[in-house]
């Protein structure tokens, strides 16, 4: 099949390597319908994690069933999946506590920039929609296999409440899709710490009340400026730089919870300030397939469209440019064809 | 007045000081009746934090008022008061919402070990009880100014629910108030880690159910063979140190949060751990005056009695023994009779 394949930093390839097959009785292998690039793509691009090379690459996607190993009970060949990018048997005890990501037979999606992907523990991993969705709907279907669940999650970590004030850092697709989430657990007030116009606009259509384009001190700044010197009753961390994170705790306010979910990168969490403070630091890797069916409810009826967030499409052949606009920040994030 | 100061690592004494006055409106001096010597004032003790050669320390204490400044309406001279280590108006938006110790008009009791101790926002911080308490009762309300309000933190902050398994780390007086607190908030299991007989005999008082002596990797895998593998639902950390706030990010469960209340001193957090696993941390210097009320009211009924910590009582005059014997950890905690 044609698959993304790594080999370097900035060296993005189409490459022809083996199909996936079944491994095991409860896999299942999915033919890609669409597929797109995640923030954290762009870590082993920019070679601050290591690489193997010639691996593939890309955890996000939604497709067709097109086979399924024999225990597999749920699914069948021709059903329009959700790809959860954290697989999961749903039934140990980390999934029966909501957090999938820690599940006992945990895996990820390896190869979602290609034709086709093999998922791990199908019957508990997959969510699956009655029938074949319309063309317009495979974006935000799209968008629920990592990005708005990890959004989703960092409002949840952070304890997003009604009529709170939630802050969020990062304007990257998480960053915005952290946006909608804190708006839709009812949020009163939600500030998006954005200096880009295009992500401005995404921000204010996801429910943005205020945005702060400032950064650092003067950020900072402006987010006590706006809640009276309190600080913000919940900050949605979405980057995962030491920067970003010293900008959470310095504008949360006393008692409140740091919502995390961008995989760290020379992070060092202030533990006296923490402490002294009572600030604390809640999330992680998110449990997608826990918020999946709630997720999947709200953009068939229409109140989300995280689809919002893709603002590049380019076919899977031109997948070296997708993660070039994403590096330099043209893109908001690139959905892939295959 | 008699007071204890601090001179140098291990070079406490008794001194004659001035009495301290009221210096604001909103001031209180209060009689000390009964002090005591906390885990903390052994960083200085040990020599791990500055010292100012003289400075008076200690900072739990319950007494009678002796004066109050021309601002404190709820108080007169002659009432017995608990007095929270940690001053507070409980009026700011972070003492309403329930973050005393984040006051905007903070404070802290500085001459606790001592004859006399001026207390901040009189009118916010003290609870009052209906006249003279009786002498047996008096340890137990000593308690409430800050170790079992520490202990009662822990709790909260690690999310302690009815039918859950608390792990709480550390037995030393916070520790086992922190295993009473699990207790009233309903855990089922409640594992002390302790290696020490008389502290597990009162750790069992308080109501733990288990008992782990081994630390390190063998305690960890204790800890991880009496939950099956999963990990403890809430982990209260009541040290401070890096080891045992190592020991608690390993047996918390996926999605939990560690409660910390021990001041850090040398921890690093493990950030992608936390990541990783989804395991929060919540805690700090705890809000004594948001719980004081509740716990005042345990302590009246008889539901609990913290005092039982207190297993050595000096005059004040010898607390430079007391504070050898909580280093040398032959006593849990010394009460101070001035």
């Amino acid at each position: 099949m044609r698959a993304t394949t790594i080999h370097a930093p900035h060296d993005i390839r189409l490459s022809e390597v083996p199909d996936p097959v079944i491994e095991a009785d409860t896999d299942a292998i999915v033919r890609v319908v669409a597929a797109c690039i995640c923030g954290s793509d762009l870590w082993p691009y920019r070679g601050e994690n290591d690489i193997t090379p010639g691996n593939t690459i890309g955890h996000e996607a939604v497709g067709v069933i097109e086979t399924v190993g024999p225990a597999v009970r749920s699914f069948r060949p021709g059903d329009f999946v959700v790809v959860p990018f954290c697989h999961c048997d749903n039934t140990c005890a980390h999934c029966l506590a909501g957090v999938q990501s820690a599940c006992v037979n945990h895996g990820v999606t390896s190869s979602g920039q290609a034709q086709y992907a093999r998922v791990g523990q199908a019957d508990g991993s997959l969510v699956k929609t009655d029938g074949m969705p319309d063309a317009d709907l495979v974006p935000s279907l799209l968008a629920l296999s990592d990005v708005m669940a990890t959004g989703w999650h960092a409002a949840v970590a952070a304890g997003v409440r009604p009529g709170g004030t939630a802050v969020v850092v990062g304007d990257g697709a998480v960053g915005l899709c952290a946006v909608l989430a804190a708006r839709e657990q009812g949020a009163e007030r939600i500030v998006a710490m954005s200096r880009h116009e295009s992500r401005q606009q995404v921000a204010k259509e996801f429910g943005a009340t205020d945005l702060v384009a400032e950064r650092g001190d003067e950020g900072v700044a402006a987010i006590l400026d706006l809640t009276d010197g309190v600080g913000a009753d919940s900050v949605l961390e979405c980057v995962g730089t030491g920067s970003a994170m010293d900008t959470a705790f310095r504008i949360a306010r006393p008692g409140s919870t740091v919502g995390f979910v961008g995989v760290p990168h020379g992070v060092e969490l202030p533990v006296r300030t923490m402490f002294r403070r009572n600030i604390g630091l809640h999330g992680g890797m998110a449990p997608v397939r826990a918020y999946l069916p709630d997720l999947l409810q709200r953009v068939l009826d229409g109140r989300i469209e995280p689809g919002r967030i893709f603002d590049l499409t380019l076919p899977l052949d031109d997948v070296a440019e997708g993660y070039r606009a994403m590096d330099e920040r043209r893109a908001i994030k690139v959905l892939l064809q295959p």
